[in-house]
């Protein structure tokens, strides 16, 4: 795949895709979109990588969606982008599916961990679609909002899931209802962030976390883990999680990283994981997010 | 309607409900119960009303459940006020539905933002009702308590629902188990508050608040964003925000408050949003709380 | 019951349940699982009890899973200990069940407020069968991990369940990707534990909030109070905890904890409520956590 919209490259097993319209604040076109699923395809298809790290080029992370078409920006029946991002998308009920959804549903579905980095604003979709990421940090000067109130629109990317889940409902709902822009201090106090950093130490810190988890953990267990906690928000009872538990401690128990793990570890030195996301994600583990009946 | 045992006044957008039974520490009756439903209703319905906020007049918030009617008060078979509210109120189940509940659930059903603010105690139902609100935050005064244990009763109006969800379970049980009195510094540090100021900063703050949400934002979009925050809750997939955020981008982005709001952005020009809550809040949001069958 | 790797002992209202393989770093067996189990049993059946509290002997609360095994520890296939566990504990879905997984299950269903006391290393099983406490405390010196990742399997014992719900998601899963070691002070930064106190004042702290529970509280509500708080996180509506509360206070209103309770408020004296958990736990309660269909 050619990138035109954003970057994606690989090193020391990390992917990192950056948001790559710094003219334009990142903000985000259809043909982003694209991309961006593109790239999460790749990074999940390539064993080499073990971790993913979302951020932007230049001053912002993603302003939101790009504006161009001004006030009908959103409106499907007088703009030729929806008009074609409708086609290609498909529908659900009978509508064009949000666009920002479809982003936020396959960051949802990856078996490797994924890390936003936010180095500057994060506005609308800039911020909802990186919900479903597992750790956000941010820079110092990195800004929110979810300003979709202030449009007259509403939070889409199925932030209204996403986002009391990650950040609690109060929270979540003064953000939403005032709309307002808030800085990285208010984000890590509302625990949209896990971390405030100096801006030069964004990056650094980003790939530091994910160096640890290639270092020291089996891919598959961190797939298996990924999926099983957040599949695990949708399950109705802990006996959900116990057949999973169950099933998976005799798949995996038996497997060749859990010999390994335990091994390395009693004979303290570091491990090396034989097993590969590709072709050893074991089968018992259902689809998550699983598409409901008639959506 | 005529107020009785709370006031109900409208300004700036913003209804102020304001439990007034000062000598008694605004303690909850059957009366009271039923003007705050009335108020709810009134704020709803009236398009001049952008935020509600809710307090307490003198020197508590709510010191929980009127017990004039001493060790009977919560017993049906030994109490007339009970009787008339089992009379009034229908029940759930063959029983009587519990009186606290009935606020609770009307307050998660609005479609405009409702802020708690807290002048001083807050105790069992006191506490409870405000559960289901957005945003709560409290004088330095304030106190509050899940004292539900220590009286011999449950934790009711919903409240076992709603408040590990806002607060987070551990926090939740640590309250309940103990019904113990806390301070509003616990009441910060535990998330039941998002934030304390002094005394006499607590209605100007709560009124900052709904002022920000009245002059930046469309009705229609915080009332959408509310319910769907809010009924996301209760979904078992982030398909099912998905499918409603796609119907609500159809729907809103070629709305007039879309225009509006992305007109005025760009202009850089305070927005006035054209559409109104009591004729544009659109038809294909699902009604939340749903009721389940057989209740 | 005779114990041989926990302690058990009654006193002032407390259970207090001891791991006690000190020389292993009370690591967990099949052995201990059992008498888990037993003592939870035994604290659930003597009303003496009011709460319980589970710590550690020695320098470590736990150090995981036994790994005396070396390499085939979790592999039911090449291991005794693991063949006798599946024969005892039985199948879900055709497979063993996981031990850790029976043991917070059982903690779930407890009608009696569970704490656990920290004591030093909190690692693997050893964290995450606290999960389903209400209460955790962490001595100064303690350390947790979840650090299945780093051994090749999974996170057990339902915690894909429990962990997001009790730490939120974005904090389970950075622990979870990364496996890391951790200490007392990111422990009570990202909620997993409530309070740090200094290391001889772990097990006063922990006495100190039973007794508070135990001389405040009626067993009967407290029972209904947990049962309510941890079913209701399974919920789809706050409608299914209006059902519940309702017949809650029809039936619990009428007796004799709530005449007490409220007689000994307004009477200003401590209360001593009549009900007993083992007898008068009202049978409209629904079992938690249900199993479901198949499992």
């Amino acid at each position: 795949m050619t990138y035109t919209e954003i970057g994606y490259e690989v090193s020391e097993g990390i992917a990192t895709i950056t948001l790559n319209r710094p003219q334009q604040l990142n903000a985000f076109t259809h043909v982003m979109r694209g991309e961006l699923i593109g790239a999460f395809d790749a990074a999940e298809a390539d064993d080499a990588v073990r971790a993913v790290i979302v951020t932007g080029a230049g001053r912002a992370f993603c302003a939101g969606a790009d504006l161009s078409a001004g006030e009908d920006t959103f409106n499907g029946e007088n703009n030729d982008v929806r008009a074609k991002a409708h086609r290609e998308l498909g529908e659900v009920d009978g509508v064009a599916r949000d666009g920002g959804g479809t982003v936020a549903l396959r960051v949802a579905a990856m078996r490797k961990p994924v890390i936003g980095a936010f180095n500057g604003a994060a506005v609308g979709v800039g911020v909802t679609m990186t919900l479903p990421m597992d750790i956000r940090i941010a820079a110092e000067s990195a800004k929110f909002g979810f300003v979709f109130t202030r449009r007259g629109i509403l939070p889409e990317a199925a932030s209204s899931w996403f986002l009391p889940r990650v950040v609690g409902i109060s929270q979540a709902m003064e953000w939403a209802a005032t709309g307002r822009l808030f800085d990285s201090a208010e984000a890590l106090s509302g625990r949209l962030v896990s971390r405030v950093v100096a801006d030069d130490e964004l990056i650094p810190t980003a790939r530091s976390i994910c160096r640890e988890i290639a270092e020291n953990t089996s891919g598959v267990s961190v797939a298996v883990a990924r999926q099983l906690m957040w599949g695990m928000l949708s399950a109705s009872s802990p006996w959900e999680a116990h057949r999973l538990d169950s099933k998976g401690i005799n798949v995996l128990g038996a497997g060749a990283d859990a010999a390994e793990g335990i091994g390395s570890f009693l004979a303290k030195r570091p491990p090396e994981f034989p097993l590969r996301v590709s072709q050893d994600y074991p089968e018992f583990m259902p689809e998550w997010p699983a598409r409901p009946e008639g959506v």
